[in-house]
């Protein structure tokens, strides 16, 4: 171990999310490049590594988390925040997203996935899941900049009615071989950083066969399956009558064994209690997307999904969805959407449902579990990536802690995430973002975002009388 | 009017709320010591007005708000935030709360509300509505030091089971009295800043007189009384076996005429048609707080009272039923969290509902009227108070904007609030409050939040293992 690689990050709370629950209330932690080595007492790791250690960080007493991992995102969405903003799902789909997506450049999609990623990182975000884009290249591009982790797809349909014309020509085969050509090119590149999983957009837009052959072509690369599951009552109705499935979306996937542990599915609002043993049995990873549910899909059965086993983590989802692309507001917004859920069983709210470490295992290592991470990230422990955020829990936000763990997640704003650690770099210091200029990306961006709308023919009404 | 009293403020996009809903999109505004005298585009604005201001200030494309009101916030319950996460009612009211508020002393209120309006003022607030404390001089200090407005109220029982001894002993007449020599204090003291209103804290604390006296005193003084209404079906349920009334609370103050336009009902969540319909006859504002909703008592049918012509504005509720103290936060869930609340109704839910214009409606101008002050603020008008809030829109947080209305409310975060004025002063100017030393405040809360739990007896489980 050589002394000029070794960073200590000390007198902090460390967080750690391991299996022990373990919270060093003044902790220090010890990075070799890119891996934990030490973890344990400050004072401990002070007397034991001082002499070997390169940087010594004291972190005057703020919060040290694992790495927030964002299991569903829409990164090359992030240009169109406030395109779609209170129309109904066919005008979101149709007259919204298609155009926009379907006019994008290679070059949006970069500037649209720095935008995004700039966004994650001050949310605390070190890792996430892309539910799927067209540039898969472009977002590798901006990952690689930026410095985060993350699991890339692409866009998938073969399938389905009203698709843009520049997509409705895509054969299954083009889909699949598309995918193993970004999974050759990506896959495990930039130190390790970036990987390729295969993108199902939804089962709307899929053929059989293009649900099999992704199915058994992950296998054999081992590696991960994102796709938009059982989102609107109508998806499932459909799979009813043109699949011939008893209920839904999950049932017809059960049936053609596409339930296994390597299937992240986002959203999973419309299940019945059949589904969700199936849900557990198979493995499936579910992401839960607070925000864009209320808004758009619906009350997903959360606690009956955590009840019966299911890794449940957490996303944003695109910015057309949400607007706002924070796991810190997702957390707080988990555990108040899913306490009030309960109303409809029960009558009244169930306060008690959904405690604060939950929703932080949610945004964590079920986070990691949900990537097929967890060997590496999801927790801080001795051999895993140094992937971390400082919290400062000191401001008028916060103040006073009588009970950190729900503090982390009830009163955690994204102003109170200083600095950000992925794969040992700091990516982002004192709220400022160190690998690209952040003002530049925000208008190269804004210009970007305009002519994009522009060539996609998509107008946005006025809302009030603009003089 | 004298050159030395005049501020310009100009190169804004002036938000103004007013009943036109006039948007400048490169607007000036001109204030002259505590008054709005000139509103228009910033070339006509300053053409006539540059020769006569004392201060020209250029707000860089900034966002211009009226000032954001908060219409439902317990101040003296800042230092109890995180004391009461994850807990049923009973042990939230009875074992935590009661105990903490019931040990105060006039200093931790005073402390208390100096917190809590630090962080209302950082989130776009200038004027509250207490929902009732004990301390009411102490919060009138405060808020005087800090430049914000407010009505405040004292909180209100002479009846109910389990109260802390110090509160039982209060009869009907200590109530009434005790509250009409708060109002001969401070009613329109500080540059006419502070009103003072009635409290009842809700009517499972209340007899039949001091209801009745409640009603004709604030009569009397022509002011408003805030009261906590139908928060969960219990309450409805014990005034149907109490008092024979037909449904509930709402019924039941039909029946005794307290159903006026100067009734500031908060939550009001359990109520049937026939109750929507006796609040709208009788001008009662409703101040919706969607996260203490969510977390603790259901699901209020705001889209049913909007239709009915309710003034439905928005509010925080305490620290301990919330933890974020944010009408920025709370207009992005009021938005997310009654689209969503459709489901129930449509078995879907309605994107369309409570769109970003009527929440920011529920904000200002229907916050102002429901604290009964909108002759004076809630839009950026000549001859309304100064009151505004400076947004910086340019910022991941918010890029792109292609629907400033809709940024407002569904991307903007507290970080985006960079300057606020209250009654024509500045109270916080990029991001720094100017009345108080935040840090100073911070640390003597930390302090007095402790002792005072200790003293109170109150004990917080560790959710993990603590070493």
């Amino acid at each position: 171990m050589e002394a000029t690689t070794l960073t200590i990050l000390h007198n902090a709370t460390i967080v750690t999310m391991d299996s022990d629950s373990r919270v060093f209330i003044n902790g220090g932690i010890v990075i070799d490049r890119d891996r934990i080595v030490a973890i344990d007492q400050s004072s401990s790791i002070l007397q034991q590594y001082s002499s070997l250690a390169h940087h010594i960080i004291d972190l005057n007493a703020h919060i040290l988390l694992p790495g927030l991992i964002n299991t569903h995102v829409h990164t090359s969405q992030q240009l169109a925040r406030g395109i779609a903003d209170d129309v109904d799902l066919i005008t979101w789909l149709h007259g919204r997203i298609w155009p926009y997506e379907s006019s994008m450049t290679d070059e949006d999609s970069y500037i649209s996935t720095l935008l995004c990623c700039i966004e994650l990182i001050h949310s605390g975000v070190t890792c996430f899941a892309e539910a799927g884009g067209q540039h898969v290249s472009a977002m590798a591009r901006a990952v690689e900049l930026l410095g985060l982790r993350a699991c890339l797809a692409q866009s998938i349909m073969d399938a389905g009615e009203g698709l843009p014309s520049s997509w409705a020509a895509r054969t299954t085969d083009d889909c699949i071989q598309s995918q193993k050509e970004l999974y050759a090119k990506h896959h495990n590149t930039v130190d390790g950083r970036i990987r390729v999983w295969f993108g199902i957009r939804q089962i709307m837009n899929s053929t059989d066969r293009l649900l099999l052959e992704t199915r058994d072509a992950a296998k054999e690369l081992k590696t991960g399956i994102h796709m938009h599951v059982a989102e609107i009552p109508y998806e499932n109705q459909l799979v009813v009558e043109a699949r011939k499935a008893d209920h839904g979306t999950v049932t017809y996937l059960e049936k053609i064994k596409l339930l296994q542990n390597n299937l992240l599915a986002a959203h999973t609002v419309w299940v019945n209690s059949a589904e969700i043993d199936f849900l557990s049995r198979g493995g499936v990873k579910v992401s839960h997307c607070p925000a864009a549910a209320m808004r758009m899909l619906g009350f997903a059965p959360i606690i009956e999904m955590l009840d019966a086993g299911v890794c449940v983590s957490l996303g944003t989802d695109g910015a057309p969805s949400n607007n706002r692309m924070s796991i810190v507001d997702e957390m707080y917004l988990a555990s108040l959407i899913n306490k009030g859920r309960e109303v409809f069983a029960l009558g009244t709210t169930d306060p008690t449902v959904l405690r604060a470490e939950t929703v932080l295992k949610m945004a964590t290592i079920n986070g990691a579990k949900s990537v097929l991470w967890d060997d590496e990230i999801g927790s801080l422990e001795v051999g895993k990536k140094a992937d971390l955020v400082v919290v400062n829990p000191s401001s008028w936000s916060m103040v006073p802690i009588h009970d950190s763990i729900s503090s982390l997640v009830y009163c955690m704003r994204t102003e109170n995430v200083v600095s950000v650690m992925c794969n040992g770099q700091w990516i982002m210091k004192e709220k400022k973002i160190l690998n690209v200029d952040e003002g530049e990306v925000i208008s190269v961006a804004r210009r970007a975002s305009t002519e994009l709308l522009n060539r996609a023919g998509v107008k946005i009404p006025n809302r009030m009388n603009f003089l």
